[in-house]
């Protein structure tokens, strides 16, 4: 992936902005302004403008953002055009449907194969193969897979995980409720669905 | 809900606390200290037992909190040890991943029935019932239901959005990649799966 002079800060924020702009029209004469972006993420209008000019390298304080090249520009700054494989373990329906989920794509990322410890035949899925855990550490040594998503249970997530390191494996996202133990420069990130939910609950109440 | 006068930014945190105890053993004689919690959260210790001790009532410097009381401290300052209900419109893989998820009890939440527009014959689902979409307004009505999670396409999501604020539905989890319109007032949560894995992927470039 190419280096690029964008602070780590200004990365880290790019993939909100992206997010936001998907979600809207792409066509030739579609703009978006900062002001419009920064009360849409409950952003610093500043702080919008700074971020989008450091990534598409042009201010347009007057007729906005054209979506589209924003998106393209977004993108660069990212590396979201270059493919990132990751694989998954654990083909339940949580995995199925992250299997099925075709947003993934337009993020550079793409979940390659789908690893299951259930020896009954599989049902088909339309965006990648599943196929036992017995081929999961050749696969990733072979294809140099640095990306593993585990929709197990919490009972297996911990071996799933020490597979996964052993495999070449270092970035995990973890969908069980539990907390992995890794060594140091593997990276974690926890999902947590039911906090999620929680947190809007919660917001409900705090208004 | 009861009022308690714990700030809203130290609130916003607490629920954090709470997922990564969950994870933890809760034992009699389990105990973790501020200082591991910070570590783990990579949060300031201060705030850490700045905000422990404003949910729990007490500080303890020298031996830590024990695990399972703090869970409960946490939970009630928090009012997951209400039950807040929700339902869900679209009864494919992620849905039924949602469905069956069992962490959402262990938050206070529970959703309580699902709507499909599928007329077939919808499989067994163990933990609520799926029911037609016909069903929806005078279900949510006369449950009182205030949150609603959509997992159905973009192609729908827009239109389910505005049958839950005609029902009464206050705040919302959003799955479909698109952004929502809603009146003031009406909160919205976006999930965008594919911009959590897209940011792990990005951190591996980073690091």
């Amino acid at each position: 992936m190419e280096k690029n002079t964008i602070s780590k800060a200004t990365l880290g924020r790019l993939p909100q902005y992206l997010g936001l702009l998907r979600t809207l029209p792409q066509g030739e004469d579609d703009r978006i302004s900062a002001t419009a972006i920064a009360r849409r993420l409950s952003l610093g209008e500043v702080q919008v403008r700074k971020d989008l000019n450091a990534a598409s390298g042009q201010g347009k304080p007057r007729t906005g953002y054209q979506t589209r090249d924003l998106i393209r520009s977004l993108e660069r700054s990212l590396g979201f055009d270059q493919n990132i494989s990751a694989v998954l373990v654990g083909a339940g329906k949580l995995g199925r449907a992250l299997l099925e989920y075709d947003e993934f794509s337009h993020y550079g990322m793409q979940i390659v194969a789908a690893f299951d410890c259930n020896e009954r035949p599989l049902p088909y899925s339309r965006n990648a193969e599943i196929l036992p855990m017995r081929d999961f550490v050749s696969f990733c040594k072979s294809h140099g897979v640095q990306i593993g998503i585990i929709t197990v249970g919490k009972g297996s997530a911990q071996s799933v995980c020490d597979l996964m390191v052993e495999s070449g494996i270092t970035a995990i996202w973890n969908f069980a409720p539990c907390q992995l133990e890794v060594p140091e420069g593997i990276l974690i990130k926890q999902e947590n669905l039911a906090l999620s939910l929680a947190h809007l609950g919660q917001q409900l109440y705090r208004e």
